[in-house]
């Protein structure tokens, strides 16, 4: 896919954010590894106005390589995950409500449900807290999710980002990310969730990811 | 209903499962009945691009019979589903968020409104946890709905399954069950429900099957 | 309004329902006096189907006058709040979420908000159980709003009924009704809901019935 | 802007409080400031009737200057703010359900989000109880959101005044405003939120108000 086309994309993908009730206004955003650089929203535009030519050229530090549009103040963020993690295609960060629930207790969301085990291979970790603006939240997406199945992390008293081979798979966890923050969230409410065993959350795992979808 | 009007009418049916809020991404499938077989959705495929022709046509194990799609990967399940309980026309699947809340916690839906003492006849009960793969599922849907007034189970740690004379009877029942999974979620936050008399619910599921509706 | 007029107004007026989340599937009516009768919906139509010609007109007894549909089977209640109330003109039944876990919990709605002061004049009250099919939901009404500042009342275990001068009116009534059950459940959840004091109540109350609107 | 452009703006901003779930019916309200008055909603007008020739043009006491619709019946306390507020160029007022919960426990919202620190430089406060009809409220949102970061105040059992260099801003907060008192209301709900340190809301703050954005 070259440039135009990523940017096309990109745009349509941004769209699914206020769709899927996992932003408001202008907060959360995509980006996608554009050769050597990215592509990423541009900072504080909202969702309606986003066209392909807005979408931000930078390199892996977050900094503009063209045009005239700042890039998103998570851009270091974006570009620090890409180069500590080679197979990343994609990134998404939203402040999805559950999920950002479940981060300002600074707890993992706990798997109990067998999509999660599908999806996510496990609980959803939760990162501890770090300021935005250099290079620490970049830092501990890094670390936690470098070695875990799950390609969503939540940050404490912040919000989400999850990680793809593509943008679109990066969008597809994030929007599962936050569906089962919502289920097991009113699961806790309920008072009485039963654990998934590890055995069982293996087995899934290792059947969705081998067995399921278009080959 | 011919197989063309049947692929028709299931392509329309499965849009109504996000627009009610049933189903994320790609997750939830209906299935029909169709000859001594059956067609459902195909795996992994987004609602959005479901097509009359994209439903697989499967053998009631499950197995493709043509087409290039693979089925869902709860095609055994529905297969055995329909193989045990011959009044069955109609499948549906999803991971509803409210019903599968009280899944995570293997805790049946109370029968504590009116409506749910019409359309289920009383409370919804729950399966125990069976993974995906062999026909586990399907023998404990069959083992519990098939002698219960109710159409729909929720299952363990997993999701909802509804069954109906048609594909649209079983939509019915799972955009109620989770409607009232719902409104009884709420309800049991609020601390002190009030249970239904069980001569009450029997006078109320036997008007609703006998005088509601058109006739 | 001539009866040609008042169908096609009822059959925009049930669109609200759906649209504003008070109802799933079939549930939920609203009804208009109409000369000694009353104009109502059909029973167990979806609200896509629903047409000006489908409205069934009955009598105050809420057996059909005319037409091929059979009424709402909650048409002799109606009928019976339109004998023993002379100001209602219209009344609309919903098993609205919020509303109806109040009343799974047999537990009136209390004033904490201005606005349910303004609307509501005081909580809304919760009715008695009481079984469909005879006189016993329309009495219950009756009984509890004939002397009630509230023109919105829940049903224990059931759901809502509300009444107006029109069927807009009585739909507006239904509409706040679920919202500030909404808001006043999310109240409760937090634990420490501050009352509103009665002097506070009634001066809302008189000011929003003469000064609030357009004259 | 002249106040042709600033009636369309105040319909077309008006149109997202119901987008945005932030009002019910007619409840709720946008005002500009405009030359040495004001332009703001008709009292009791639904948001699908509104038009630019609806807004009601008052002077800085909410006393209608010219048109034949009244003004909503909050327009003394948006006057009493843009009278005692210079800075101020918009104001919204909403019964927004998550904030409005909050208002009905007398109980400010945590800041236990970055987004929080980031918009609102803290909790948001709740203003003490106060009566429609006079001054009280416009004094109260004035003696609070005086001296504070905080755009928007709720008000003890009644709801959510923002305000904002121009309309656009104070919708803005209006919006963010329930979107946070969402997702801390559920984080309340898990029962052990982290609080964010005052040295960090100060710095995200810090940052917010002077590098987001474009520039």
């Amino acid at each position: 896919m070259n440039h135009d086309e990523l940017r096309q994309q990109l745009t349509t993908l941004h769209l699914e954010l206020p769709r899927q009730g996992l932003v408001t206004w202008t907060s959360g955003n995509i980006s996608a590894r554009a050769g050597d650089g990215m592509l990423i929203k541009p900072s504080g535009v909202t969702f309606d106005d986003l066209t392909p030519e807005s979408m931000v050229r930078t390199d892996l530090h977050g900094r503009r390589l063209d045009g005239a549009l700042s890039p998103s103040s998570d851009a270091a963020t974006h570009g620090y995950i890409y180069r500590h993690l080679p197979h990343v295609g994609g990134i998404v960060h939203t402040h999805s409500p559950y999920a950002t629930a479940w981060a300002a207790n600074a707890r993992e969301i706990p798997c109990v449900l067998t999509a999660m085990a599908d999806e996510f291979g496990g609980p959803i970790p939760c990162g501890a807290f770090a300021l935005i603006g250099g290079e620490e939240i970049g830092a501990e997406v890094v670390r936690v999710l470098g070695h875990h199945r799950s390609p969503a992390i939540i940050l404490q008293n912040h919000g989400v980002f999850t990680i793809g081979p593509s943008p679109r798979a990066a969008l597809k966890a994030a929007v599962m990310c936050e569906d089962v923050a919502r289920t097991v969230f009113l699961a806790a409410q309920l008072g009485n969730m039963q654990p998934l065993a590890q055995e069982h959350i293996d087995r899934l795992f290792d059947r969705y990811t081998t067995v399921y979808g278009q080959r």
